[in-house]
């Protein structure tokens, strides 16, 4: 079950210190690299402006902790790189426990968990802790520290590229800037990974491209870079994220809500008799902010497990490769998302090979004696089929004006694949 | 009455050994320029590829029966051309009663008719039978002979064209690759042979097209050297096909189904009064589906009387100029052909010569003197009308832009035409 | 109250002898030029060709009487310039009564008005008079006297451009041609030099063009000289005229009926509970005939109070500022268009200064600690809000896409307008 090799490699993905750029993301592109050589590790160099923004310095953390009086470390960040509040800056100070309390994150709720808290861009430092442990804290004195620095230096990310048939592109985009966490974020460069592999041994009709990206920075800075070339390539894109869990799955549509992407994770979603939470625009979260923002309006839409902000150990230390990912439901979105590119493959939109009706006869497909109504009905289709293979009809389409069910239009796309008379 | 010329010319070419190529196709063009010298007649050469397709070998024959024991003829080609399947390779031999058996084509629902049979791209020979004589035949030995013969030549087709003012083009298609058959062949050569001659005699506005083509093939090697030009140039195209018999009319739309030669079909047969059976693109089956395949997608539509495959004597010697087509029902298609041309020479999608208002005052259009309401409701309703020739209305969408009848819009659309002010 | 003011300078434009031509017009323009100085004065010359029209001959008027057989004035100009049927020509004769009452113009069912009747391109002569006056005539020789003179001379016209920020304009037009009435001409370039003096002290987003034109001539002949301008700047245009009674409230759409200028004019309409009557395009009767021409289909509609060819007192010399347009009238229409200028200025069609998603945290509208949901529903919203921002939208459009109430969006618009993320 490829399920466990994926979750195996998200288990080595696990420890390393991620952020939007620094040492933690270069390591982790490389150990993607060890699956699929084909990726490519790219840099946007710190300052660089892209659109509104600007590439940050690289972060950079050796070590942080809290000690008590008794000088025990309470929060060690060698333990889990959640316990520190990711680019906080440099701090090594004493400190009372109400000063402490306000630096202190936690989540009530879930009162053994760490949260997962940034600042990338205020200066500003902090700790995540167990609601647990720190309404047991003592009113005494606190040593803090955090050994981190800033650097010029790189965002990366990583591009792999799966040429077809075609030069039209297919996209998919994930993360890999969040820390110690298994859905929302080591699910989704976990499985394109093995995605890739699986999809660069395939001879395929459309061009892949993979992308791992810091969340909204680095896609920012990839489309300010590739506008171009996305708006007139790109049919079809989906933003991977949180697809590790098996608990249930979600849809998020993109801003046009009717795209090719869109109606292709529609239709799988159906096909395969998955269940799943329609969301709306309004609940979007991830890459296709950027993906469908004014101006880009790529056609970018999210199939997800539980998505993002919606399951309950979200963005916490309990977002983990023990309880929440699991190679069972890895596997199930590894099996969706071939699913879906199978189906593209498929090409759900035939297009004759030819102008004009083409010769049936010689194909055996229709009547070579022409005789009174001789041809069956099957054959009737067949033409009736080919008479709306313009490329901008989709099966279920063409199977509604042909008066006919899908599964009839389905056989015959298939039948005339085979004959190389529709792609 | 036209009708009586019609059927005498449908007669004249009645005896002619049609195919898809040789030289009965010839014949007929040669007979169409004796009544329209306008006509071209052109040619593909066998072998030559036309999108998906090659133009065939040209067949000749010569002779063709079957004789029983007593050397009597029960089948003889030189009787009815469509004794013979057509395309039936060379064949000489003794056969028995069984075997004869696996080569005839009869219809029993119609035990006194030949069926039309052909096999243009698959070598096989057979003969067509009446029921009735099919079933009386001797448990004995026949002798079945066909004098055919294949070589390199060509495909003919006939053009004609009719220059007008514009050079925007209305197409009409037929076909002449039937042998002795009335409706589903001779009336549509026939009457546009005699459009074509009513046609030159006028000063058009468009430009008139009229082709003479194989069905399917011819249609398709045509489009493939013409395509260009009929994209840029025609506004509509009518398939006229069966067209001679007086039982009924019957409306094929493009795939479109909304295109220009739609409109001005089911304009004319509403404004005729003409109650006919409406079709839909499923039920196609002559040379829209060339126009209007995939890649092609022209505005051709087809306006019939009884559709090929709707009535009893369809592909069978049934269907002969005594019965089915008849001086009447040519008669009426004669007219009902002018009446559409008639249409498309009124300019049914009126536009402005002039930006802004035209001046109506100097063209006792409006009162000169300009007091209170001292216009007419019918002054008022010019300036309506012209505020919307925008050339992409039909009159009858401005009749309903300015709550007034087709009738009252019609009369000021020729009011103004004859003013200049609209084309 | 700028009513007052309004009012009082259509007291001064009152007696000026306006035509479409002559120096009635040229005074009235010179008086609009006393308020703004902006105001340019630009001219046709006669004979010029515009569109389907010639710029007329220039109309001088001094004197015009009738005197009864007593040599007593019983119509007289210098009373009233509507006596005399515009650009009458020149005439000096005894007539009988029969003969003089073919040349006269009057409402029975008004019986003390004058009517207003024109002759701009037909060479005539006549003069109006009230229906009481007319039927009190005796059977007598009158002297009849016109003394006017045609010329080649100007058609001039006044145009008022107020640069904003950016090229995209709004433009508003009236006409300066008809002589002494109020509602029906006064009360339309009265309004509008009084707008264009409030407009010209405020900072504006788009740029401003008011045209005081003769009616039809003179926008057909500003059309045929700026179209290609007009047609890629233009974003909402509106006719304004019959603004100055204050009975009621009155909208025209353009031909389009959905363009900015009704989306516009509409929105003001419903936002200030103004009830109106809505005519339809086919009850235009100003300017809006050329500005949504074929040819020219311009986004123009007409937002009025009492729409001419409505009101009793309409084309007659009981249209005047003492009964029909008054201060109050006036102030209401002023405030009106204000209300449709400063919507305009709000910028209602969002437009984000940057593709992708803009940095919120560094303009203190989103947090820049990332922790769980700590953004606000209003924080979210204003992501919402701008993912919308393609400048297509109307605020109403993106508050229901949104979820959101008009006011929030509205308030987010702001605010996002100041933070310089949206214009």
């Amino acid at each position: 079950m490829e399920g466990n090799k994926i979750h195996k490699f998200a288990k080595k993905l696990w420890p390393i210190d991620r952020s939007i750029t620094g040492p933690g993301q270069k390591k982790t592109l490389s150990l993607i690299k060890e699956i699929n050589k084909n990726l490519k590790i790219k840099k946007f160099k710190s300052g660089t402006k892209v659109f509104d923004w600007k590439i940050p310095l690289e972060w950079r953390i050796k070590d942080a902790w809290i000690k008590n009086s008794k000088n025990e470390k309470i929060i060690d960040f060698k333990k889990n790189n959640l316990y520190v509040v990711n680019y906080s800056v440099k701090i090594d100070k004493k400190i009372s426990l109400a000063d402490l309390k306000k630096k202190l994150f936690y989540i009530k709720s879930r009162p053994d968990a760490i949260p997962y808290v940034t600042s990338y861009y205020k200066k500003s430092w902090g700790f995540c802790i167990e609601y647990n442990k720190m309404k047991n804290l003592k009113d005494e004195i606190y040593n803090v520290k955090i050994d981190s620095s800033f650097s010029k230096g790189h965002l990366n990310y990583g591009e792999i590229l799966i040429p077809g048939k075609s030069k039209k592109e297919i996209l998919f985009t994930t993360y890999i800037c969040h820390p110690s966490m298994a859905n929302n974020e080591l699910s989704g460069p976990s499985l394109l990974t093995f995605i890739s592999k699986w999809l660069k041994k395939r001879k395929n009709n459309y061009t892949y491209r993979i992308l791992f990206l810091s969340e909204t920075i680095g896609s920012i800075a990839y489309i300010s870079e590739n506008l171009q070339r996305l708006k007139s390539n790109v049919i079809a894109g989906f933003v991977v994220s949180c697809v590790g869990d098996d608990r249930g799955y979600s849809y998020l549509p993109s801003k046009n809500g009717n795209s090719l992407a869109d109606r292709i994770a529609l239709k799988i979603l159906k096909k395969n008799n998955i269940k799943y939470k329609k969301y709306s625009w309004l609940d979007r979260g991830s890459d296709e902010r950027q993906f469908c923002a004014p101006g880009i309006n790529l056609p970018v839409c999210s199939v997800m497990r539980s998505k993002y902000g919606e399951y309950p150990e979200y963005h916490s230390s309990d977002d983990n490769l023990a309880n929440v990912v699991t190679p069972k439901g890895l596997n199930q979105s590894f099996l969706l998302y071939k699913s879906i590119i199978k189906e593209i493959e498929k090409n759900e939109f035939p297009k004759s090979y030819y102008s004009c009706e083409p010769q049936l006869g010689k194909r055996d497909l229709y009547p070579t004696t022409s005789f009174h109504n001789s041809f069956s009905k099957h054959q009737k289709l067949i033409k009736d089929f080919l008479s709306y293979c313009d490329g901008n009809l989709y099966l279920h389409e063409i199977a509604k004006k042909c008066k006919s069910s899908l599964t009839e239009i389905k056989k015959i796309n298939q039948l005339l694949k085979k004959k190389k008379l529709v792609f």
